[in-house]
């Protein structure tokens, strides 16, 4: 299995879902455990730069955090607004 | 199988590659294929934040790029540098 099958969980496709969506994974993988954490730093710069190019507010960002093995994942899930009739 | 058992690919345990790593993947599902692209955007302004924190050289950063059902796949694979000892 690839990583782009995980992408976005279990593909949904149907009508009501049918907006754009973004997803942001920050993964890091430390050797020694006192290593500086960049992840919560990245997260705000992203979501900073995110709302250069798009009006998401916090309702559409599902953030979730997991960590396994030496790994931190910082996974984001964005749901984009609907695109505007020029 | 999660998403956090596919990052940094295979896992590699062996001493030679004890260096911090890390991947940013972003994913974006596309409900009509002509609406905006922001990856190419994003891949710039995110190497860039990034080089605020760490001095990566370009070497160090593979970008690999997948288009799969209607997502597009951008990931960045980022070795850092070993930690200069204070």
């Amino acid at each position: 299995m690839s990583l782009i099958d995980l992408l976005f969980g279990k593909k949904t496709k149907t009508a009501e879902v049918a907006r754009d969506r973004l997803q942001i994974i920050i993964a890091q993988e430390r050797v020694k455990a006192q290593g500086p954490d960049y992840l919560p730093t990245l997260q705000k710069e992203l979501l900073e730069v995110l709302s250069k190019y798009v009006h998401v507010s916090m309702d559409d960002i599902r953030i979730s955090q997991e960590r396994q093995d030496g790994v931190d994942m910082l996974e984001l899930n964005i749901t984009l607004p609907e695109q505007k009739k020029v």
